[in-house]
């Protein structure tokens, strides 16, 4: 019998009525004749109180224990909606992460998971039941309770489709699939029918909301189609899969924007080899990432060595703040939060030449200052102050050819 | 080094200001010289928002997912505290119960702990470090989420104090010790400075919010003494302890009411051995508690039998109706959940007749009528109407002398 896996996000499962919906939706497909899992994630706004509360008493408190509080909002929810389901009838269980033995590695508040026992999934799948797991969170070899980081949901839904060889992974969510760039920003932007892991992978990464990067990862790998849907109305969404021909026809799929980031400038360096390299592995010891990096040498052999990081990961860095002056004997280090990184993503680009001649000019155009550049074989991404986020996703909407035309004035 | 549990109930953790002042009492006995252990109950109304969520979807949902769902509260408790202790500059870490494996039988949203794997604790106490364990909760031999009822969190550290031989078990709660009646009914009623265990499971079992019978009895059997004391003030509260001589002196210790039960008759019964037997059994199988029981034999033969139960369990007892009616052959089933049970209670009762007597005569002086009696060596309780529940406590707190004279006009 076939297995299809459902993800419901925040905003599906924000009050008991909804959840009763996401139910039926799981009864329809168990009525089609499918073996259904759902995966839910915390109610919306929950994960937020958990961590302001947290964040009360220590906004660097261990992150075992922020691992710790916020697994329990996910845990409310599949309690709630396998109530839903047996309300409606049918037969239903809800498991942890843990109770699945869903084993990440120890990088808490943003694990990687690492395997699965799909044997107790199995056995209550077979003997009828809609299985309801805890998204985002997983536990250690030691058995500590971890999270997958902000979407982490995303990630537990596919790799269950992975590993069960689901025929399809449903990400419901309240949008009713992937647009080309924020339909905030920009009412009149087209939606995409299908889009390649690849392209969805680096929209993902680059500020894309829709879908969690691990997670496309992890669909990429396994080949797991997925779809995202609208929770709220019954129409195709867009289907994510391997990439075909034609998708090399559009030059650039997405425009995406990022405001998650934060730069921080280590400045005045003497600049000799290994000394960033020093910088950069702590940061990576501490489970840090950084994003975007740019090295200017300056005046008198001096170095600013400039780099983005998440913001929330700005105060981990500031408790490191004197072992990365001291490590690259620099003299000073800001910190600019009020950035943002605005990507162009497309497949097209590998056949295509000058997106990023393009992107820059149009962007030169509107008098935006590009403070720091990368590149990779499908994306271009500026980071440029915050403050022109909108102008800049527009202007590139409208270059690339990403907006419907206007249908009334 | 001895070994101090310390109990915070719901209202000593209700916002992070609190659980901080929480934290800094952890860390007073931490200094002190002592190894510490802190067991937290969720914060005060959070179980109540969880089960009210249960609630809209189906009151009579899984009792295996209500407890998915409550056990949650505990698990944000233990995080936040841990995070306020490590704050604070002490070292902390906070378990669930699934991971010390707080192993409890399956009878869900009631569980009874069976044992509890004290190594991972003693680990943590060695290496220096406050553990904060999340009460209410356990897991069965299949890994299932239990709870153990409401108020839990007091049973979870008695038996943590008992596995760990611990000097004492010290319960902080709203109020400042054990009083004779409750302070809301009866101003100006006594506070006991000392309870035999014995007493104490009485005034539990038949009413008393201070503490959970189960961590009483659990108290008695390994002997460990119990303080309950203030969470918001620093002054010696009611220990409990096996029972001393002069406890005997007095006649009665307390007089508690209970209005958290229904009464049940099933009426006109063919009056026939064994039916009712066959009745309680599919109760006890059903995990549903029967306090007292009456059986009036009227006219024709036929008979009601009448019972109590709590009345959280009666929507589960409206499931059973048919079955209860087959079973019994009776010809209709009532109920009332509009009852209170007055108890008055004393060891001092052991060596002193006529308490019963003294006690009806009482609520016959102030006209409340008695629906049912139950008498045990230490212990008298008249079930009546609700409404007169305050009048029928402070009748019995004026005949048996628990209440200090008026200081002032």
């Amino acid at each position: 019998m076939s297995i299809i896996v459902q993800k419901f996000g925040g905003t599906s499962v924000a009050d008991t009525k909804r959840i009763m919906a996401v139910a039926k939706k799981a009864i329809r497909e168990y009525k089609a004749g499918h073996q259904v899992v759902v995966t839910v994630s915390a109610m919306a706004g929950e994960t937020d109180r958990l961590l302001n509360l947290a964040n009360e008493i220590d906004p660097a408190g261990a992150p075992r224990e922020r691992d710790m509080l916020a697994s329990t909002g996910e845990q409310v929810s599949i309690a709630l909606t396998a109530m839903a389901i047996e309300k409606l009838g049918a037969s239903a269980i809800s498991f942890t992460g843990p109770q699945i033995d869903m084993r990440t590695d120890d990088g808490f508040t943003k694990a990687k998971i690492r395997s699965i026992n799909d044997a107790v999934i199995r056995k209550e799948l077979d003997e009828g039941k809609i299985v309801v797991i805890a998204g985002f969170q997983g536990q250690t070899d030691e058995q500590e309770i971890t999270t997958l980081g902000r979407g982490g949901s995303d990630t537990t839904a596919v790799a269950l489709a992975a590993v069960l060889g689901a025929e399809r992974c449903d990400i419901y969510t309240d949008v009713d699939g992937v647009y080309s760039a924020d339909p905030r920003i920009v009412p009149n932007v087209k939606k995409i029918p299908a889009l390649a892991y690849e392209e969805m992978l680096e929209m993902a990464s680059s500020g894309a909301k829709v879908l969690h990067t691990r997670a496309v990862q992890f669909a990429a790998k396994y080949q797991v189609p997925i779809q995202v849907l609208s929770s709220f109305e019954d129409k195709p969404g867009t289907m994510i899969m391997q990439e075909v021909q034609e998708m090399e026809d559009v030059v650039v799929s997405a425009i995406t924007h990022s405001m998650k980031d934060a730069k921080v400038t280590l400045s005045k360096i003497a600049d000799k080899p290994g000394m960033a390299a020093a910088a950069f592995q702590l940061l990576a010891d501490r489970n840090i990432n950084v994003d975007l990096i740019v090295q200017n040498v300056g005046k008198e052999g001096l170095a600013d060595i400039s780099f983005t990081v998440e913001r929330a990961d700005l105060p981990y860095i500031q408790k490191l703040e004197k072992e990365l002056l001291q490590l690259v004997a620099a003299q000073e280090i800001l910190y600019d939060p009020k950035i943002a990184k605005i990507s162009a993503i497309g497949v097209g680009m590998k056949t295509h030449a000058g997106i990023a001649a393009r992107m820059f000019s149009t962007l030169a155009a509107k008098d935006i200052n590009i403070l720091m550049i990368s590149t990779s074989e499908i994306k271009v991404s500026c980071v440029i102050d915050q403050d022109y986020t909108e102008l800049a996703v527009r202007a590139l909407c409208e270059e690339f050819g990403l907006v419907d035309e206007q249908v009334s004035a």
